[in-house]
């Protein structure tokens, strides 16, 4: 094993008799795919490209644990490479998953990183010490004046933050550009001496991507809502590193990796680390207690490794999200915390005593929450 | 339901008791993402974005068949639009997999599709009758001029396409350019009066990937071999259509879409239908009896998706390959058939009767088979 690597482990459904065999196979595989013949023909190659099995270990009866170790040159200086070397081709190995990743400082100091992650976001809004109000700007099919009366409202009542829905997708440029500049003005003028973080969504073809941006930034928006596992994680990481800005990650398409427990990639993996590789200042991910049949456990995983040390790239909030309420605040600040933007979308949208009453309460509760707890 | 609609087939895991409730809330998330309340608050909104319900057949006991008609304007004229409206949200929710799609030809008309498919592959290496032999530069941590070696045996020998393996990854662009130049001139200067295609790997850092295409095609290459799954489907589309060339799609990180039954996309949708629509003139996919566990039936439905009439897109070349061997030829006639590329990677590269030989068996046994059927 090279000094620096990258430490990989996969859950991998195998009985014990073929387990270590199917551990060199994923090392060969996700390296270098060639038979042996072909590798002890170059004896560097074994020693430098091929990963290392470091441990196989049983975790119960056909399960196995299987620790990989590799370069971290492999995967240069972008998630294309990285996401190729960590499950690629075994991603087709049925019953491997990525379940833990260590990344060598090496490594990560190739990658920048959120640019505000909580900090900077933090003294973009001048919100020290709760949690965020955030809400979303939908459904798709709404006329302009209603997405911008939604504005108005939420930051009139001293929401934080606002974001277009996912599928809030305007066909062309030019409606894109009306709508971001009425919603934006409208956000600008509502906010009072605060600052309303405005993000768009970028979902749309792959060539408009910078364009939208650009107009964006420009009507006045703060920065994105993107979607990795659309739009292509290291394209994510191209336009947070290019753009100034904020950036949210959206996990559209994300369950083909999260969900289930035999493939894909751990969803603190998806949704937290590699979110940060990304540039991301903040993941959404789907929470327990909404729409999704999601565990409390797995937003907790996902919050942790948005927190955690990992070299100098920044910290990111969590966004736990799909169909969240006013009245799971409580648990939500149970098991994300402080550093947590509260997105509410449809339940704020349609709250009985209206958007800015609602939003009102919701950022009170949270102020007295957080105060309380600061002169304790 | 509108005219010209995308109908698009989902096996969900779901009680007959919850099926009809779940086809609704799969169509709400697709498409808008509200409570009810507010898509009654405008009532084009019900009739023109949220997806229609047409169908929910109950396949076995827990196991239903919920087809949707979804507005084709909602997929624009891009992937990234029509993947978040395909699958999106619903990727998250467990037991919902993607398993037969209907695209109108109003919606397919805004895509190019592949430049060269399966005609134009054939003019470019004046191949008219019979299954190509391809195969691939490996591994990485070869020096160059093994590499070399390998383009002038193949070529030499009758071989008609190289591709770099996707884990074949230069550092930077000097080392790219340095190796693609090598690689060939060598082909060039092999393949005598007839004309061998070489394709480049493009798994490297998104803002690069225009950048290694225009030293590939400069430096006399043909095109490239695109991971979709890696670096996004849509991008893909975007590069296929700027820059000239051929184009293969490799399935690195496609499992977690096609692997298991529950979720995700199945694989003639994911190797066939959307590769031709991201403008692949063939795709690589892991074939039966290699070193993956798939079936032939999974192998032969991706070549009929990749040939069948889909408005006026090529159909495209089907690759079966991972773990291929010149003894399985027959097999991978009798399932492929004429347009198939004979993807020969480790196999031929460590035969021992050497690359030359071994090509040339290749292409004496496909000539004599196709030359035989067509005399009949």
């Amino acid at each position: 094993m090279q000094k620096d690597s990258i430490v990989a482990r996969y859950r991998v459904q195998v009985d014990r008799s073929d387990s270590v065999a199917l551990a060199r196979a994923m090392a060969v595989e996700l390296t270098v795919e060639v038979p042996d013949a072909l590798i002890t023909r170059y004896p560097g190659i074994e020693s430098d490209v091929v990963a290392d099995v470091l441990d196989v270990v049983e975790v119960e009866s056909g399960i196995h644990q299987v620790t990989l170790a590799l370069a971290a040159d492999l995967a240069g200086e972008d998630l294309n490479r990285l996401l190729n070397l960590l499950l690629g081709n075994c991603s087709m190995m049925p019953g491997v998953r990525l379940v833990d990743l260590h990344l060598p400082d090496q490594l990560l100091s190739r990658f920048k990183g959120p640019r505000h992650g909580i900090a900077g976001v933090r003294e973009l809004t001048a919100i020290a010490d709760r949690p965020l109000v955030a809400t979303v700007l939908k459904p798709r099919g709404a006329p302009v004046q209603d997405l911008v009366r939604v504005c108005r409202e939420f930051a009139t009542a001293g929401g934080d933050l606002i974001k277009d829905d996912h599928n809030l997708i305007d066909d062309d440029l030019e409606s894109f550009r009306d709508r971001v500049v009425r919603c934006a003005q409208a956000i600008r003028e509502s906010q009072g001496d605060r600052h309303v973080i405005y993000l768009v969504n970028l979902i749309a073809p792959s060539q408009q991507l910078d364009a939208r941006l650009e107009i964006a930034l420009e009507a006045g928006a703060d920065g994105a809502l993107l979607a990795p596992w659309v739009i292509g994680l290291d394209r994510v990481r191209e336009l947070t590193g290019r753009w100034p800005g904020v950036y949210l990650g959206h996990p559209s398409m994300s369950g083909v990796l999260t969900g289930g427990a035999s493939s894909g990639i751990d969803a603190h993996i998806v949704h937290g680390t590699l979110a940060r590789l990304a540039g991301l200042d903040g993941s959404v991910f789907v929470n327990s207690g909404g729409r999704f049949p999601v565990t409390r456990t797995e937003g907790r995983s996902i919050a942790a490794a948005l927190r955690q040390p990992l070299a100098n790239l920044k910290p990111a909030w969590a966004v736990p999200a799909g169909g969240m309420r006013p009245e799971r605040l409580p648990e939500m600040i149970e098991d994300f915390g402080r550093d947590t933007m509260m997105l509410m979308g449809g339940a704020l949208l349609t709250a009985k005593e209206g958007i800015e009453a609602c939003t009102r309460e919701i950022v009170q509760q949270l102020e007295e929450r957080f105060e309380t707890a600061r002169e304790m």
